[in-house]
């Protein structure tokens, strides 16, 4: 123990100055690249009949739809700051009366690489948005919504942003058949991630556990392997989350995983399904004599011409239904055992053939199908990269086709780009919103341990879970070559459903991914160069606390004491 | 690999009829001790004119609110079972126009050892409940009301219940200072807890944080202390909490921790309160010369005599609030940095006096006057087994003074019963909710890590995530001799508030507070003896499915598709 007068001499006295900055400055999450705010900080009234005008007149509904509703949050939000940002009222200047939007190309299509820069200024006069699309231009009205709070509605002025992203793809990867989620939750999951400017909701649609998505020309699909006949996503659902999306700038890319994770389709066509219905992990099998890597068994068959028939009718609805450009094909996780119980793949294997050429036959016979309908496809990475069942490169054509990595962090990202494929990261080590709460697995025995000392993952094999901070900080292309890094198009996190439904996709999903969301748009490091966690902290808590008021069920990260008392919930004082 | 024929021959055919009994039986989450329902199992219609009354008039208010509660849910609640159980429904049979409650003891009050023990007979003429108080008429209502489903509404006829706990304190404590609950979620918390027939919201009301109490006495504790005008408990808020928990049997055990976690008392009382407002963890130093255990300092000074005015008037009006006759005083985690800052401690300590001999001038200063007020104290653990500061037992009389264990596993419970304490169980290894989430103090350079490699708790002190599984396999009194055993009263799962809030309190209780909830009533075993967690798998899902229709968002805990194929989702087949 140290002697008193010593112990006393180390303590620091508390300052509230101190990281002063952090909660006076005006709080815009993703935090632009740029953004000023000319001292004195000044604030003016919004005008009762404030309103939101393009310069030049535009057939974009979907830029007229975000008109209407940024002009209708920011004359009612009256957002509190749990900290209002220091500024200086004055009752001479007028009211905010209007701002006016300019949008050089209001038709440019909202795809990957859609250029999402704007350039906003609010003045004592007038407030200005331009941008070279109306994607763009909608990113800048979220940041103008986050520069109004208070009853009455005061706005920040003089104020200058320039901001643009720094990756183009910033998503969320969500699990509708492992459990289902009603419409009205996936839309409010859309709405949230328009908040954050995160712009990619990457549809991971169906799965061996259910097939929700109504396939016009293939009913049978959802009518048999959906949970309920209320638990689908019918036509007219789709459209409107579709529609939702582009209305807010998010584009809503599909997933139809395969020729894994395909069980539920055997409720319709068991006969283009191996292995459907069999206890995932028989007793005593190692990885490549599972059935599958979790429980709901089921690959299609490759080598039976009716899965092509059946495939391809649902490939085509669902470019027919989702306008996005990327096609997600799936292809994770094939899982050696489960072919292998199909009297057909058998013979093929006893014949000389091998699993590769398997799963090159199902490649083969689908990508260039999905390539004639204007997609670019994405994979998970296991297509080339899993140790026992994966192609050769050159049956993956780089320009038609984009590899999303999970595994071994930055190691796979490197391994792909560096085959000069571009790449999507969702590296499970880091992106994974699911981690962390134990195995779903039953009849687990792990669990009936009276000594408490699993201080292990706790049973999730990704565990731990995944902090905001672990998030943030992840620099997806850290370790490549400049040339590497520009084939990394973004990152996604990935909310696997096993043990999440509406009740908590809310809680599981933000404010984390906030955490990602700045980092893919702004970074995560100040303009020294330093990672900026630490000032993040408190700029979170009051995103996450506007988030709530807008209606998103965002989990606290701190007591409300923390951001209250400035640097007094530091691991490290002060900063 | 294997030979091919080899490990087609591993495979086990998949059968539905496998577990058929798990998911044919009715569900009644807690399991009840004994519940037949005679084969060949039948249902009749609950008759739209359904009464509920008691066999002679009494006066107890609670049970005329439970009735009516009760009444109304049978007849509108109409739940649709994930699966359903196999049944005949006869249209011959008439529908169940009553259910007849026998109370013995009417006025029976609600404490601690109260008989909660009912028998409960559903036949084709008539329903009958019996109960020596009106608490065990509650659990069995609660049972009832459990045995009907569907539209219209059948119940389950033939089927005899008796019941009883094989501990009387099942608890949930909510700390209510680190972040503020409103109202009407602690009122939803009580609602859930008594579906499982939970018997304690021990309300871990004020700490370090906030002061959110309003206490009539001492009035600017709250106007002061608490985080806003609109966040504070009024008296008529805690009324209406214990009044909600009477009708549903559930007790209100109110904590004012002390006189460690008092930081927020500072704010109208700074001279009553050591090294508030300090950093928390100097640089450098060891927990001995540490000011709290996380963020938020400050400790009652327990030298200073108006430490006691205020304190007693708190405790006197306290005690006024809650009718409950067991007072939680906290004692936990008291840090000597905190009370080394205080001159007039330092004095004591620079002339021979130690801190456990302050510790034992709070102890003497306030326990004999909680007592005075007919309060059993329940302290945690700390007050007699923290390694730094601590009071002899000579001190806590065994008679008046409950310990409350959270450390250390089994082994604290083993040294607080064999020293002759009751004990109640919070082991932070099992029964801490709040686990697993990452630690939530700021600029912490542990999250900044590009290697994914940190497989460890993530940051959580007492990670891993606590999975139902890992609570309800839990023994409380594992290790014991029959007479410690006597000592264990129950347990308590812990949420502490660092990272939830309103948003995340469903899911972070529930479902796993239902685990702990059949473990403490019926028990985690079968009749063999055997460890049942594998069967209450899908009874849970089931269970949590219908806590999420009666409004609780409770968390999934596997795929709908698990529950659908009985067996499949084990981790070793086939249970």
């Amino acid at each position: 123990m140290l002697p008193l007068l010593l112990f006393l001499f180390l303590l620091r006295p508390y300052s509230t100055t101190l990281n002063a900055e952090t909660i006076t400055t005006i709080n815009v999450w993703p935090k632009p690249r740029n953004l000023t705010w000319t001292s004195p900080h000044q604030t003016t009234l919004l005008s009762p009949t404030f309103t939101i005008t393009t310069t030049t007149p535009h057939n974009n509904n979907h830029l007229t739809a975000a008109i209407t509703r940024y002009t209708n949050l920011v004359k009612t939000e009256h957002h509190r700051p749990l900290i209002p940002p220091t500024s200086n009222h004055s009752n001479n200047l007028p009211p905010l009366s209007s701002l006016t939007i300019s949008v050089t190309d209001p038709n440019a299509e909202l795809i990957h690489g859609t250029d999402e820069s704007y350039t906003l200024t609010v003045t004592t006069s007038n407030a200005k948005l331009t941008a070279l699309t109306a994607w763009g231009a909608m990113r800048g009205l979220e940041t103008f919504s986050q520069l109004a709070w208070g009853y009455p509605t005061r706005v920040a002025v003089d104020v200058r942003v320039w901001d643009a992203p720094l990756y183009g793809h910033r998503g969320v990867m969500l699990d509708t058949s492992r459990n289902y989620y009603p419409v009205k939750d996936l839309l409010r999951m859309v709405e949230a991630m328009s908040m954050n400017k995160v712009n990619v909701f990457h549809w991971h649609i169906t799965d061996s556990h259910s097939f929700p998505l109504v396939v016009p020309s293939e009913p049978s699909l959802a009518e048999k392997g959906a949970y309920d006949v209320n638990m689908v996503y019918t036509i007219e659902d789709v459209k409107k989350v579709v529609e939702f999306g582009l209305d807010r700038g998010v584009r809503v890319l599909p997933e139809i995983d395969s020729p894994g994770h395909t069980g539920s389709w055997a409720l319709a066509y068991p006969e283009i399904v191996t292995c459907a219905n069999m206890f995932w992990w028989p007793a005593e099998s190692d990885w490549p004599n599972r059935l599958a890597s979790e429980p709901g068994t089921g690959h299609l068959n490759p080598l039976n011409p009716k899965t092509y028939k059946v495939l391809k009718n649902v490939i085509r609805d669902v470019t027919t239904l989702f306008p996005e450009n990327f096609y997600h094909s799936g292809a994770d996780e094939v899982i050696p055992g489960c072919w292998k119980t199909d009297p057909t793949i058998q013979n093929f294997l006893l014949n000389g053939g091998t699993l590769n050429q398997v799963l090159e036959t199902f490649i083969n016979n689908t990508l260039p199908f999905i390539i004639s309908l204007n997609r670019t496809v994405v994979y998970w990475e296991d297509v080339l990269l899993d140790e026992t069942v994966h192609v050769q490169s050159a049956v993956l054509p780089k320009e038609h086709v984009i590899l999303q990595t999970w595994k071994n962090g930055h190691n796979n990202t490197k391994r792909i780009v560096s085959s000069g494929y571009r790449a999507i990261v969702s590296s499970s080590d880091f992106y994974y919103l699911d981690c962390g709460h134990g195995d779903f697995t039953g009849n687990n025995s792990a669990y009936d341990n009276q000594t408490g000392s699993d201080k292990n993952n706790g049973g999730s094999w990704c565990g731990p879970f995944k902090t905001w901070q672990t998030i943030y900080n992840y620099d997806i292309a850290d370790g490549l070559t400049e040339e590497e890094a520009k084939l990394v198009l973004g990152g996604e996190v990935s909310l696997w459903s096993e043990q999440a439904d509406e009740t908590v996709l809310d809680s599981r999903i933000w404010p984390r991914t906030s955490a990602m969301a700045e980092s893919l748009w702004s970074g995560n490091m100040d303009e020294k160069g330093m990672k900026r966690y630490a000032e993040a902290t408190d700029r979170l808590t009051e995103w996450r606390s506007r988030m709530v008021r807008r209606g998103i069920g965002a989990e606290p990260i701190q007591p409300l004491w923390c951001i209250r008392n400035p640097g007094m919930c530091n691991t490290v004082y002060p900063i």
